[in-house]
């Protein structure tokens, strides 16, 4: 199929934005532009930034831009077409970004959040497509995609749709409870999944531990040189994998925590698969090992455990924006 | 609409068998037949009281028999119209229910587990159906509704249709873990919801208070008799509404874990409505309120808690097979 008509992806991101461009039906891109987010930005710059971006794309290649997909990292309002607000950035509150871009543009656009368009991104372009009996392959009948860096969110996608819930807040495994009596979340609970898993409830972790035992974990501390305020996931997960023992424990006990809240998801949904994204993902085999078994340990024998590595990395939302684009044509 | 099509409508149930007959479009019985389950029966002789009760209904009321919807007290294929099996009758092993009626009447039939169809007959007949900022009533986009009786089963209806999952587990709260510390449960895991919160782990937890406390519990005692046998879900909810403080505090204690379970299953799906049916939904307003507090301590701030009791009662799933025919029309 050769579908001359251009689909334009912009990504709204905490540390960069990026404007892409694609052809319907295809799984390439044309050419994407992207710029670091200008500290102590406002809303009405970010978009002045994307805005520049996206004219200087279909500048370079002219053709018919037919829609436009919009991924944002903070709570939006799908319905409305509206952001909500940025948890880093201000005067994002209520801004019509849809309406701004479809009177801009005028082709039809649609707006997301970062964690559904993941979803959405990695099931029709990425992690997404499971083999059937048959040769051939096909898309996940519904999909679970969580995403664990600094911290844990998640969207659905069920019958190849995005799945928002009532008030658009479907997704957020990150704040289930799997130990009432853990530690304290932002969230104001206790032992939600992102005070469990996240990367810094990683490093947190480490760090406890190692204040608690002054002689273990010392492949960990050659690491940090002895600083505890330098500890990371990465750093954890490094120690773990050259054979630390203290820093391969805290990797496990935050990957069971993950499978866990994993493990009530699959009881409540059965989803056909589940994918995984963000920095924590990257944490070696040991680490997958952990949340697949205890996501197993935490469902019903007759649901099967489906949890695979996202495909398409930090672009995952950008191709959730071309899909959106895609279903408004 | 004067629609002259019938439905019939068959529920097997772990106690009893019914037989139903409603007009496509009404909200009203025809007639209904019932009969005891016989003792020590098998799945032969199940259908055989089934068919003799829906041939008996048809001959009382000629007309055009349009299809039928089967609701089924244990776990099936839905996509194969299969009774997979069930725990109290032996022979139901994949046993196809759809295709044998569907021989025998010669109309389109459709089967399903107990708990789906509760669902779908709550929303599309009872408890589903949410007030909007208009005054006319429509059906809740995504609705979670869970039985809380001997077990606690669950099941979802989004954007109008049963949601199976991958293997037509989904639904399964009473499996979710809200206390890794808890109590163990033949599902083979600790602190489920089933565990804590279904009737019989709500005398469990009061014979245990009562085994400990030799002093505390004098009402509840008296009302048993001093015979912890005797111990039900019904009679510590009856010690508590008579002002009994050890019945009183087991019996939140059973409501804020099924709270806590609701809780998260708000923050994975955001549904618009969750309904409680079953025997231990009727324990009084001091569990109603507990049950709501729990889940609104354990979700998301943006999360709306709209908890309801079920309008249908013991029918919720013969409603559901009604309207699961109707959707073969």
């Amino acid at each position: 199929m050769n579908d001359t008509r251009l689909l334009l992806a912009l990504d709204f991101g905490g540390t960069k934005h990026t404007a892409a461009l694609a052809r319907a039906g295809a799984r390439k891109w044309i050419d994407r532009r992207q710029q670091a987010a200008p500290p102590r930005a406002d809303a009405a710059a970010d978009v002045t930034i994307m805005r520049a971006l996206a004219r200087e794309l279909l500048a370079a290649h002219p053709g018919r831009l037919a829609a436009i997909g919009v991924s944002f990292g903070g709570p939006v309002d799908f319905a409305r077409g509206l952001v909500r607000l940025s948890h880093h950035v201000p005067g994002w509150e209520n801004w019509p970004l849809r309406d701004q871009l479809h009177a801009e543009f005028g082709v039809p656009v649609s707006v997301d959040n970062d964690a559904n368009l993941g979803a959405l991104g990695e099931w029709r372009f990425g992690a997404g497509q499971v083999e059937t009996r048959h040769v051939e392959t096909q898309h996940a009948a519904s999909l679970l995609y969580i995403t664990v860096s600094t911290g844990v969110g998640g969207g659905w996608v069920l019958d190849g749709r995005i799945y928002h819930g009532a008030e658009g807040m479907a997704g957020e495994i990150g704040h289930t409870i799997v130990d009432p009596n853990g530690p304290e979340c932002i969230c104001g609970r206790r032992g939600c999944v992102e005070i469990l898993a996240c990367g810094p409830a990683i490093a947190r972790r480490a760090r406890e531990r190692l204040e608690a035992e002054p002689s273990a974990g010392a492949h960990l501390r050659e690491l940090i040189q002895n600083d505890l305020s330098a500890l990371t996931a990465e750093r954890v997960s490094r120690a773990a994998l050259e054979g630390d023992a203290l820093a391969e424990e805290v990797l496990l006990a935050a990957a069971r925590d993950l499978g866990t809240g994993i493990g009530n998801a699959l009881s409540l949904m059965n989803p056909q698969r589940v994918v995984l994204g963000g920095g924590v993902t990257r944490s070696g085999e040991a680490w997958w090992a952990e949340v697949r078994r205890a996501a197993r340990a935490n469902t019903l024998p007759e649901i099967s455990v489906d949890i695979v590595p996202a495909a398409l990395g930090d672009d995952a939302p950008l191709w959730g924006a071309v899909a959106l684009a895609e279903s408004l044509l």
